[in-house]
Order: C-alpha cells, then structure tokens, then sequence
C-alpha cells in the first residue's frame, strides 16, 4: 500500500479533504494500486526552518 | 539502536504503556540488541486518509 | 515549504516524473505554496507487510 | 490503519517475516485494529551514528 | 535540498532558533549546498520509550 | 533519546563521519542531553524533486 506523507502549514478540513482525495487520485494513477494511504502532518512555524531562519521568524520580518 | 515508529488513533497512556512494552520486547528478540527507542504518534482523523477519504469523514457515514 | 514522501513499490524514471510532477501541482493548489520538496521511496516487497505478511510473501502465494 | 516503521541494522528475510508479524500480532491487540503496515527500513552502519560516532567506526574499535 | 528533522523533547521558541541556526550551518558546510529544511518535533514523555520504558514512566522514577 | 535524521545527497563516509559529530555536538548543546542518534539517508537524484521536477531531470539541463 503506498503512502504519502504531507507536511506543510495548518489546514482547514475542507482543504484537507481536497488534498486527499487528489493526492490519492495521483498515487492511483502512476502506482496502479487502489490502496493509497495519506497522513497530513502540520508543522506550527516556530517548528520549520528555511536557510537557518525560522519560519515564525521570517513572518516577523515580512519575508514568506 | 533499532528505532521504531508506530502511528495511529489516540491512546491512553495505559495502552502507550503497553505498546512500548510489547513492541520491544519483540525487537529486543528479532535483532537481538537490548536498546531500542519507540515513538508513537497519534494522529487526529481529518488528518489521515484511506484511499482518499479522510477517516474523519468516514466515521462520519458510519463506516470504520 | 512542504514537503511530500511517497512510499510505494519500484518506480520507472518516467513514473517518477509523472509523479513528482502531479503530486506537486496538487500541493501547490492546495497550499498557494509554489516551493514543494518531493522525495520518493522505492520499498522492497520483503521490507513491507500488510496484515503482517510481507508483500513478498504474498506476491508468492498470488496475492497482490 | 496504524503503520509501523521500524529502522535498525540489516536483517534476513527469516527475520524480516517474524518481525513483521509479531509486531503487527502487538499493535491489533492494542489498538484493536486488524489492518496494520509495517515497514522495515536496513540502515547501513555508515550511515547510523549514537552519540556522534558513526556504527561502522565503533565496530571497528571492538565496541558494539 | 537536504531535510534535517530533530525529534526530541519540549523546547523554548529561542531553543528551536537555535537549533534551527547551528543545524543549518552543520549542513551547508558538509552538503556545500545553501538551501536547508529543518524541521523540528517535540514528542511528549509519553510517546517515546527507551528500552520498553515511557520516558514519562522514567521521570516519575526519577530516572533520566 | 533526541534524533536527527538528515536527507541529502550522497556523501562520502568521512563526510558521514563529520556530519554525525557535528550534529550531535549542536544537539547535545542544545538539548543537554548526552544520548543522540543520528540517522543519514543518501537520497538518489531521480527520488528527489523541488518544485515538480527531479533532480536527476534539473541536473541534465544544467541547473543545480
């Protein structure tokens, strides 16, 4: 069974459910294989870093 | 030192207990090597999708 | 920047492309993030089980 | 469905197949659950370090 | 883009930025490469076991 | 037991060995904890891709 692990900003469910699906519609697709498991991890700011500068950091600064 | 990664539903700490125990004990036996780290992870249901659908709105439509 | 892991059985480089490819267009909708990071791993049958057989187990006995 | 990844040093497929279904015999009486993943990862000693020092260079000083 | 994930217990937001800092610059020196991920876990005691033993378990022992 | 688990590009062992010594040392700094373990995965570039597309296909045209 594939799985594909996401992990990126807060979701609200409605996103969630989209990115889902749609994953999974890929997987499908290239893998051939119906099974497909997807888990959604989101990381507060404070817990991602680009280039050595937290994520919560670079808010601060304006940057994205 | 074997590491293992288990992630699920939401557990008591009576069951985490448990789990750590027992998943040990077993890798303790197959690698033969006493230290051995467990993390468990919980995950909420809108957070984890089977093929496609999120548990969280499969329980929703009565199905497990 | 978010990041995807897909695990799944052997991939051709074509599959690959395709994957990396559609999997990053769906986080990029769903997100509004243009920088997605996709890593992909290949697994082998004998490194996996589903319901405690190793797909190479069940490969074995006709099972996919 | 509750995955499980266990990470640790090369094993035979023997071992492989008693790992994979004793610890998914562990994680369906804890979470009573039938449908568990179990995925075996084989770190090469190069590429494992505890406490800074890499397995390989400690097997090589006679310390396990 | 080389990924660092810590996974590790509670830290204070000037922690994290430190670790984010000191790991990046670890990275762009052995990669040569400038753009580094990291990401940073907090595990509850409850969730990691050393040798079959909650690390909550251990504290209340009051062992570390 | 804080871990780290870096994913990059192949490296040599020296620079494995490097790499380890110097992310623990930040870690045990930063944790004060003594024990770390310290994962390395050497990802091939046909695995890896950033914005859709893979680094094995970035390589070819000349971009790093």
């Amino acid at each position: 069974m594939p799985t594909i692990r996401v992990e990126g900003p807060v979701l609200t469910v409605e996103k969630k459910r989209e990115l889902a699906r749609r994953l999974t519609e890929v997987a499908v697709d290239v893998y051939a294989i119906e099974h497909i498991l997807v888990l959604i991890r989101e990381n507060p700011p404070e817990n991602v870093a680009v280039n050595g500068v937290l994520i919560a950091d670079r808010h601060r600064e304006g940057k994205a």
